[in-house]
């Protein structure tokens, strides 16, 4: 474990605002970056791990903002169709009869998988039986903030919503300190499925503990109708109101924003994580981002769980972030590929509060990725542009997660993967099988 | 060449239609695709190509309705830009200075190799020294509508505008009757580049040889301001007044339109081809594809070149159009996967002109790929919808294009990629000492 690692010969990208630099190094010293350089300043490395990458570009790797991984269950099991029926005639009945610890453990391992094989290394994650979501991640090597959710309904493993905040305590007290790479949170659900008691309880408790408040909010443009007990003209005048806002809360979607509610995120010092695709995909629209950049209000991204996009990988995530803005904007400088790139690595590590994550530099943690190169769609290679807008998960072959190499020319040296994959067939089939 | 194929044992998607078929075998004869059914019926086949598609996923070759091959060239090398800007100070010096025959040949190559790795068998594409692009996807082993271009300004092999025509007849008549996979068309530029007898000449040449006739119209909303010598107060109109509209017209982009518009279309039976990833980066704006829908005005898909997209995979493209037209109209229900699965086969084979292409059915062209389902990204596997929303062109394993294997394993058996790849690292080299 922890052994440290030379990469040479590769193409570093070390964060956007940094042209590529081609023929450079890169060690690893225990579960850091210790230092890089061009190849005619290659230290001697004897009992180093040796990468080859000649041919491949090195850069930090991805972070999820937002995430719910074991739904890969769901994955293409209702699309195309309306958020009521599809929420109401699918999900949330599939979810009832179908959602088990185990099921959790088997399909955070497969988004895992998923995650990883995209090049993400950090996720951060919200659901229920949220203990095996942080078992699997910490199995597979992950780096996670898994978040148990919280909702004034009857959930998996929490069958009374009285028990809500104290199951969520109980995991919180559990993971707080049992592995450098999980770092526990609280996913509040939303404010149309948590009364504004249960809001301030959870915030609380995330305060207590120290531990990141998430919550979706402005997804649907009929969210304000939907309120529980409004305290507000609009959902995060709502959340502003139960004094829920600050730099440890983390929006996620906003796609329906007025300027009020921009003007009172940005003094709040909250982070907001969009996803895209899942915003499309369910037709709830499109996050007004370069609003947002222009208040300098921090924005991540994120993929959402498989049953809403229903792909995992970043990097499809960051184009269409990119070109979604330009298209919404009409203005083909909006969202460059830089500031894609950066939603996805550094914006993202601010967010969720990791000081020395989303970019290669010395003492930032040693979680890095490479790709190949060398390939027809990757040719010309003029720049790092081509990580958004030509590049896709496949062409991942390598990640390194906190100093210790996770997968190697595209095989997992951390867990069976095809164990995985038959324990999520397993499931899948049971549960077509109750559909029919 | 044409050897009998036989694949065992797969997952078949016929046509958006159909459910999944499992555990099934497909047997091509010739060029065609004889037959199909359930593994309990397998035929003996002693002479046949075996093919074990255990685990994969056999379906229709994916067809490209729109791009400028060559241009891979230019991929990232100017993106984030105005459109004036990016045309007017990148990509037209770009064009000056580097299109050259052997450009086209090898660029063009490179954009075939992108296409069959992630399973496009058919392209149609539109540009200058379209012999050589003509060439080069002949000798990949590709089928495709090469279409010269024809604009009023100096291009590519045709310095004196005055005889753009001529050179378009040379060009369709060097290529009408050379080999069944390439039929030569015609792409006049568009009504802001083409003088209105230029339109009508182009049309009359396209009609002499029944080659299709492409054009861009409709892309920008600052189009109508643009048009030489308007004849109408919209593109579309400006079209119709010079009586261009017919079957055999394939309208290229579409993304503004009025209700007027779609109506002399709908009259005209003319195809579109929309681009939705080259109209979002170019802050183009959105086509309406789902109002051309209901008016039942076929829609095709095309990924654009590579300058302006920056991808030529398909699955990517079904994707984003499909996702688009949800956010777009807030309609969760528009655009199903299904459909946009049959503008990328079915609808472009129509709208092409080609009668047996775009689905698995007996006596169809035996144009097909395979998908390997065994990764995460694409578990479970409930119906044909992952195609849309979960795999990308990396999955696909294998291309079989008019009844020859193109691509096993992903090696390719037509041509060597090696020799490719570096002779546009060459060119791109080249380009880019001329920049700095």
């Amino acid at each position: 474990m922890n052994k440290s690692i030379l990469i040479t010969d590769v193409t570093l990208f070390t964060d956007p605002a940094t042209p590529l630099l081609g023929n450079h190094w890169l060690l690893t010293q225990g579960n850091t970056i210790h230092s890089f350089g061009p190849m005619d300043t290659l230290p001697p490395q004897d009992d180093a791990t040796l990468i080859d990458g000649k041919g491949k570009l090195l850069m930090p790797g991805l972070i999820n903002g937002h995430n719910h991984c074991a739904m890969t269950l769901f994955r293409g099991l209702a699309d195309d169709l309306e958020l009521g029926e599809w929420l109401n005639d699918h999900i949330f009945p599939a979810e009832a009869a179908h959602v088990s610890p185990e099921m959790v453990y088997w399909c955070s391992k497969l988004a895992a998988a998923e995650m990883i094989l995209s090049g993400t290394c950090t996720v951060a994650d919200g659901y229920f039986h949220e203990e095996q979501t942080a078992q699997a991640l910490l199995d597979t090597g992950m780096r996670a903030i898994p978040a148990q959710g919280i909702i004034d309904f009857p959930a998996p493993g929490v069958a009374d919503p009285k028990n809500n905040i104290d199951a969520a305590e109980a995991f919180l007290s559990a993971w707080q300190d049992k592995n450098e790479r999980i770092r526990p949170g609280i996913f509040a659900h939303s404010p149309y499925t948590c009364s504004p008691d249960t809001l301030q309880r959870a915030k609380k408790l995330a305060a207590k503990y120290q531990a990141p408040f998430f919550i979706h909010v402005a997804e649907s443009r009929l969210e304000p109708e939907l309120l529980m007990d409004p305290q507000g003209t609009s959902p995060i005048r709502h959340l502003a109101a139960l004094d829920l806002l600050d730099a440890n809360t983390i929006l996620i979607h906003c796609v329906w924003l007025d300027e009020e509610d921009r003007k009172i995120i940005q003094e709040s010092g909250a982070g907001v994580v969009v996803c895209p695709q899942s915003h499309f995909k369910l037709a709830s629209g499109i996050a007004r981002v370069t609003e947002l950049e222009k208040l300098n209000i921090p924005v991540g991204l994120g993929t959402d769980g498989s049953a809403s996009n229903n792909s995992l990988d970043l990097f499809r995530e960051m184009d269409i972030l990119s070109k979604g803005q330009k298209m919404c904007t009409l203005e083909a400088t909006a969202m460059s590929a830089q500031n894609a790139l950066a939603s996805a690595t550094e914006v993202n590590a601010r967010i969720l509060g990791f000081s020395r994550l989303g970019k290669i530099a010395p003492d930032y943690m040693a979680d890095l990725i490479l790709l190949d190169l060398n390939q027809p769609h990757l040719q010309p290679c003029y720049n790092g542009d081509l990580l958004v807008y030509s590049a896709n998960g496949a062409d991942v072959t390598d990640v390194i997660i906190n100093g210790d190499v996770v997968l190697r020319e595209r095989k997992f040296l951390s867990f069976d993967l095809k164990e995985t994959m038959q324990q999520v067939r397993r499931l899948a089939t049971t549960l077509n099988s109750s559909l029919s």
